[in-house]
């Protein structure tokens, strides 16, 4: 339906009656792009410049006159105009009393200045209703109509009929308004577009250091080892084999770690009796990025997955299986069938299939618009009870493909034992103190502390003593 | 951007000009929390409390008065209250005359009282613009900023002005308001929180009993029969064989019970020649779970195959092919290749991957991100005629697995067919009847019916009738 | 939450106070659909029709009248009646006057009329405020409540007033308003249903196209050729074998297709020396439907993928390993280790398994609800760097997967090489285009040209031309 917008809309512009006459300040880029987009949508345009007859490149149809005649044509501003420029503004004091100026710069870092540029611009006209928008449009896309990403303008000022005209505006090129209040909230408005992925960075250093950890220790015990004792070639592993112990390890050892901060978080609580005082602001950034980790994780089950359903197609098990086959043909000898090993082998499978299928669900219900449709009793079912079981179903896949051979001494090289062997030692201690945790004893006091109990009460004190003081 | 609000908001408010005071009601958790994450945002908190010298652990920075104090200091107050305790509030009838009050109670059950909090309160107070909000939104979330479950607040009430200014708090706060309309919809607010997945309900039911009975089923055939017969412990079939036999045929029955609501409704509004009179209950539910019937289904279909792919790295599989071969070897005597055996082999493998991407297709588009861009026409063409091929196809799939065996008395055990036998009757039956349905003969009635059109129109007579007696 | 409001609203409305009167003219199957959904949510509800006396059918609890006197009972009428009968308004003018008149209805053809039903009900009673809305809304789906498709109802309308009264009525019915803007935007809402996936069939043509070439080019291959020289039955192939050709070279030439035009446009740009040109209509609108290609590109590499773990259950693979292990058991031959073969065969399957895994990533963030939360910035990154790393990753896999048989002579068949050579080259091409494009001494004045900077200032002289004119 959007696509088409563009198309059609100018058609339906020439029977309109009347046409709403809209300011833009400054002629560059995005000024342009934003005067064309709105004159194709129906908007009669006037461009303010500092020197109108210099201006070049302007869409056919706009008008360009000084700033203050072009003020005076509209009692909307828009202004594409850096902040270092906003000071030319104190001169049109006057003109733009009552106006509404729509501030739609962005910096180049986040938290740039102390203030944001809206409120900065709101600070230098007094008169006029500052309302910011379109920041988060980039001129190339409102000019290519290619909007694939995200269509919601952010808008926020302090006068409500000033936003609202701004967000008619928004509606009227196809885009989304999103009303975040008031101008308070421009700072986070202008630091959006500059963010690359700020709840990722933590998730996927951690992950790239289990990566490089795993990839290390698996290249020793599989590649190096067998080198030095059996001048064996064993590089080819690196394609497949290695990448199929680095990522289930690395991924168990993510999934972990989602859930470890909780359970630090309440050991923490229990200590100190209360749950009034702040966590440690490391807990504080690990538990916010929960989520993220989980999906890290979740990425590399899904390869992991990949990996493994590949195995049989790969032609060095077609060989050891044909060649295995071959020996012992020529040697006359069948296999005895040992069920005990078909249960190992089979458990482990259904573990891990189920497993992953929880996990795919939680990645499912953590898509913001599933999210969104569930209230706060559903998500902490999902996300908590189907969260452990994954855990618990994830952990237990590892220590039965492990079966007999984990913890063997005939499996250790160099005294190293098996990478999944490494990589369940955070899970399995996890898992033990949440079930600690969750014995009645404990688990009574700290449902009392969270809903708001104290062991100490200090502050009651010194409320008390404060109230007896006056 | 959410996440980083709670960090840049505070700094932004220093420079902010004039502060908004609130007044909340309580000094329970709720009130604590909100009253904290309100103050980091900017606002000024007064607290109303029926003991002021006694209330404790209130965040620093705000007041606490006595309840008509604190009422007196704001224009909107937050009556973070149970709904036992709101006969208090008659005493204020005045001070509260005209002010917002915003009530963020929840109940213990569903349904508990006849009337909703805050239609009750809005009838304790007529004077006072009542607005439901914040129910949604947990102590604990607001606390904690882990707001990864949905940040929606739903707000509904009489007064619009009062709505807004409520609407505006919620968005300071970094939440997003959800304007539910007047205060009729309180009851469905109240409610919402204490639902865990009520449409899931029937569908989970269902496949469960499914899966106990094909369960039982598959290990009367499959372990039991053997190991009556022929000694044999299959018991190892537990952990893949058998529910790799459970959840194809669970998924098929569920998919077909899927569009079975469809056909019966159509058969009984020709039956009936009206579409005005209401379905029978249970027809009416089952419809509206059909979605979630639906993905119940698709569930079990990607964990059919996941178990599917991982049969070659089975043990008992490695074993039996390798154990074939040797003793072919052995033998000297080669394979013939039969090409309708590999027709049949690959024909069904490629009927259940085009069914099950179909499947997945259908899952992605009920998506509510999804669905929401796609209109009736589209969203009709997805879920009926993409539907019924899926069903086709999965149906297909199972008959050619079956092929030359299907119906074989040699592959009945007790008198027992193999499970995919049962798990067909309901989707042929269906195909069978739908095929009949859209028999032109049959379609074109249906069509007039279901546009409005009546076989006996006695609705009409008696309308007629009523009309003559005037 | 939803589904429950028609069960609870109707109690909640006993002890309403005072009920809303509400208009609505015609008497049709969505006239009566909508009235009962309404009397349900609490509405009172009367109709106008042509002759009250004459109307059947309809909800109990309603009222029926003539047009004048249904009017003169409510200020909200909603008009369910066809465009084409629109004149009897007209004698309505003075009841009309001041009212909020709903338009809900549909055309049978995309731009059917010059000018939207709305605009031209607006010209024909100039003192009604008109407001679009339900258009978007199945009378079934209103009367059933299986309202799985979108809930979202777009409102149009220039009394901002009018509007929100029509929203209210709106959430009301448990449905999502979506203020679309002035009554400019009816003639897009009213084409909005009529639409049949319309950004998706150049992509569904395109895929066609290639699957019949590559369908027919590898039957050639694989089935007539072996036939016609050997007298070898190879039909079986047509249902795995040939598809697992089809689909990875379908998806990899779709793939390569979506940063085409991306690729054009720059040489274009680069050409012209100035981006304020618009492309060729035929860029335009490839450019605008990418991600669509891109997603269809990952449908059939998810065939791909599901074709090729089927392979080790294929009966024909099965025979084909056993056979060749009998005879070379009976032989006594073992099977030497190439280690070549084992680095070629896992880094094929590696690199497919990752490019596959960073095209499901790419699919997952073009999701709406994802693809919403993420900047620019990101959306950018994710959609060209992550893009092409995919689209290198692909082209590698089908690079490696050739290895030593590319372009050897020998797999010529009647001259025509494997399909996968023919595949290649769009991609291969692409990527040294792309790479040339990025070298620094062409992507430095590309960017300057992307940022507003033009080679031939044309338009600049003409505009100081302009000026001095003056």
């Amino acid at each position: 339906m959007e696509k088409t917008s563009t198309d059609t809309l100018p058609l339906t512009m020439i029977s309109s009656e009347k046409q709403e006459t809209v300011c833009i300040f400054g002629t560059g880029d995005f000024g342009r792009s934003l005067g064309l987009k709105m004159l194709q949508c129906g908007y009669s345009i006037v461009f303010g410049s500092r020197n109108p007859g210099m201006s070049s490149l302007l869409p056919s149809g706009a008008e360009v006159l000084s700033y203050s005649e072009a003020a005076q044509k509209s009692d909307i501003i828009i202004l594409t105009v850096h902040r270092e420029h906003y000071d030319f503004l104190t001169h049109l004091t006057e003109v733009l009393n009552g106006k509404i100026l729509v501030d739609v710069s962005n910096n180049l870092k986040i938290n740039q200045y102390l203030e944001s540029n809206a409120e900065y611009l709101a600070q230098l006209l007094p008169g006029a209703h500052v309302v910011k928008a379109f920041n988060t449009i980039s001129a190339w896309a409102l000019q290519s109509g290619a909007l694939d990403a995200s269509r919601q303008v952010f808008v926020c000022g302090n006068d409500r009929k000033a936003k609202q005209r701004v967000m008619d505006i928004v509606r009227t090129l196809g885009l989304t308004p999103l009303d975040k209040g008031s101008l308070m909230a421009a700072k986070e408005i202008e630091n959006y577009p500059l963010q690359l992925f700020p709840m990722w960075k933590f998730p996927f250093c951690l992950s790239a250091v289990l990566c490089v950890f795993f990839f290390f220790y698996c290249v020793i015990r599989d590649v190096v080892y067998p080198y030095v004792y059996e001048r064996k070639d064993n590089t080819f592993r690196l394609a497949i084999s290695i990448p199929n112990h680095i990522f289930p390890n690395t991924a168990l050892t993510l999934l972990a770690l989602v859930y470890l901060p909780g359970v630090l978080a309440a050991i923490l609580q229990l200590y100190r009796g209360t749950k009034y005082r702040r966590f440690p602001d490391w807990l504080d950034h690990w538990m916010l990025c929960r989520k993220q980790l989980g999906l890290v994780a979740l990425g590399f089950a899904f390869l992991h997955v990949l990996y493994t359903l590949v195995i049989p197609i790969r032609y060095y098990v077609r060989w050891l299986m044909n060649n295995r086959t071959v020996v012992q043909a020529i040697a006359k000898k069948e296999n005895p069938f040992i069920i005990s090993t078909a249960w190992l082998s089979d458990s482990y499978l259904a573990l891990g299939i189920l497993g992953f299928f929880l996990f795919v669900l939680l990645g499912i219900t953590s898509l913001p618009s599933v999210s969104n449709m569930v209230n706060w009793r559903e998500f902490r079912f999902v996300q908590s009870k189907l969260g452990y079981l994954t855990l618990i179903l994830c952990t237990a896949h590892t220590l039965v493909y492990g079966g007999r051979r984990f913890l063997d001494p005939s499996t250790l090289k160099w005294y190293l034992p098996s990478a999944y062997v490494i990589a369940l030692i955070i899970p399995c201690t996890l898992l033990v103190v949440k079930f600690i945790l969750i014995l009645p004893c404990i688990d009574k006091p700290l449902t009392r502390i969270r809903q708001g109990w104290e062991r100490n009460p200090k502050f009651l004190e010194s409320a008390l003593n404060g109230k007896t003081d006056l």
